[in-house]
Formats: C-alpha cells, structure tokens, sequence
C-alpha cells in the first residue's frame, strides 16, 4: 500500500507521460519491495513556475534568463 | 492543532460536501484526542483523474474502463 | 481513494486512539461522498513538538509557558 | 537541499510577492542551518477557500462572516 | 526539479532498497520528462504500521489477521 | 492560516534553531501577505540520510564521497 507523491512543475507533461509515470513509479514498489499494485497510489501534481523556487528564484525567472 | 489533509480526485465534490467533510475531519479531532477545533486545519485537495493512478493506471482510465 | 493525512504533536496518542482515528476519517469519506473504504488510505503522521510551531512559539514552549 | 512547502489560501498573491516568499524562505535556511541555496526547494500551494477550513469552518464562510 | 515523496510502511526496508528505490524514481523522471537528476529530490517515508489504515483498519491490525 | 512545511535531512538541528525556523518562517508570512502569527502553523520534519536522494544518490552515500 505504497503512497507515491510525485511533484513536477506544470510545464506541458501529457496524459500519456502521467500514465508512464504512474506505471513506472508503481512498478518500482513492485521491483523493490514487492509490493502489491493494486494498493499502491500515485499522485503527481503539477506546480504553476511562479509557485516553485530554486536557488531563491522562481523557475519562472530561471526559464526566462536561461532564455537571454 | 491537528493538521488534516485529505486528497480526493477532482470528480465535482460540491462546497457542502467539502464543508462537510471540514466539520467533519475537525469533529473527529475532538472526539478522539480533545483537539481544539479553532486550531484545527482542515485542508482537502482535489486532484485530476490523470494525475492519480491505482494499480499502475490513471484513474481516467479506471473510470474509463469500467463503463465499458 | 481517497488520501487522508493526518498530522498531529507527539503527544501519547494511543493505538485505540489511531485506529479511531483512521475509523472515522475512513467512514467519513463514505458518508459525505460514498468512497470505498477499501480503497481509503489514512496516514497519522505524529511530530515532536519541539518541531511543530504556532503563533512564532514551538509547541514544547507553548506547553511550557501554559504549565507557568 | 531542504524542501519549504508553503501552504496559503487562493487569495490573489502576486508573482512578486510569491517571489518574495521564497527568496525568504531559502535565506532562512541559509541563515539558520547554513544550507545551499542552490540545493533548496520551495513549492507555494494555494489552496480554494472552500478547500481549506479553520475551526470546523471553511475559509470561505469565514470570510462572509467577517463581512457580515 | 522534480520531488518526489514515498511513503511506505516501516517494515524493514533496507538501506540498499532505499537507495534502488531513490535511483528508479530518479531515473524514471529522466525516461518520461527528461529532468535533471542532479536536481530530483527523493524523500522516502517510513510510517509505523498503527498510523496506517486502509479500509477503516490500521495495518498493524491487517497483519495480525492475516495470520490468523 | 498559512501552513509551511520545512524537511530537512536529519543531521543535528537543536530545538534553538528549529525554534528560529519557526520564528522566521511566521515572521516571512507576516512580512510578505500580512499573514496572523496566531493562526500560522510551521511543521519540521527530519528525514533520515538513508530516505533522502539527490541525483539518484541516497544524502548519506553522497556525504560518504565528500569525505573521500
């Protein structure tokens, strides 16, 4: 009954990356720990880039001069 | 001051209802442990169906699944 | 499944209290929005209170200053 | 590499202000514990206030109490 | 930058399954999203099994019957 | 009613300075969105070296190598 919380900033991941995720990240409690899937939950939540800092500045900023 | 954070996937649980469960999750702090209800945090998150996988699958296709 | 974390100070909850605790929150879920209990996930997560602040004051100073 | 979570209601925080918080929070740890800015993580999650509730009460009710 | 949060039961897992478990989440998030894994967070959990519960019972609880 | 949630690795915080992160976590809220000390919640938690990755690497593999 593993509970796996996966946070990622809201930058465009699809359904079908979420899906990847959701499979990956429960397989490994399978490989690792043999763990039972059924009971196993995967929740990913998608952080707006204003709302997530690195560093003290936000990933906003990051991405903006990482652009200049 | 307990702190009570209960996710739930985003399937249109309406204000009542997540005032009840507000009531409720502070109610049962009190019952059990005495807990002070004024310093009791209630916080419900709601979580898209892509974004929250049960044995190794996302529950949109759970959900998706079972109506066939 | 839903996901209910519930954080609270270290302070000598019993186990009777817990499985209380994890009853209520469970049954909760089924009565305000017809969840699956078994498929309702409940984590009691219990913090020192040196490492639990409120008012700029942790909880153990907290209890202190009540205790004057 | 610490990791702040800030938890605020969706009350119209501003990008700056968002900004502000976590250059705050990462030179806290800096100052306090000595850690790597570099390595030091803050998510802000703002929260509906019908989803977050304070003595069995949702913030949205609270707020058109106090207007009351 | 991703973060990603397992929670498991403390029932004996070891070091070297803690570190496979920090390698495949990181990996995976580097497979689906391309992320850097300089900068991916692991935090792994481990909750003693009376402040676990699923389906209105604590873990602790789960075991003993299954023993039955 | 902000909650702020600060993890740190397990590597000997005194209760003086997880009291100054309470203390400047609440004061940040304060200063920044104008924030009620009374109604502010900080919550540390320390995480074991063994149960926190970075780079695919548990924290206590990594401060094994800086020690090389």
């Amino acid at each position: 009954m593993p509970f796996i919380n996966i946070r990622i900033t809201k930058e465009g991941a699809t359904a079908e990356q979420k899906q990847k995720l959701i499979e990956g990240a429960t397989q490994l409690l399978v490989d690792v720990l043999g763990k039972n899937p059924a009971s196993t939950f995967v929740i990913i939540d998608e952080v707006e880039t204003d709302n997530w800092g690195v560093g003290g500045q936000s990933v906003t900023k990051l991405r903006a001069d990482a652009k200049k």
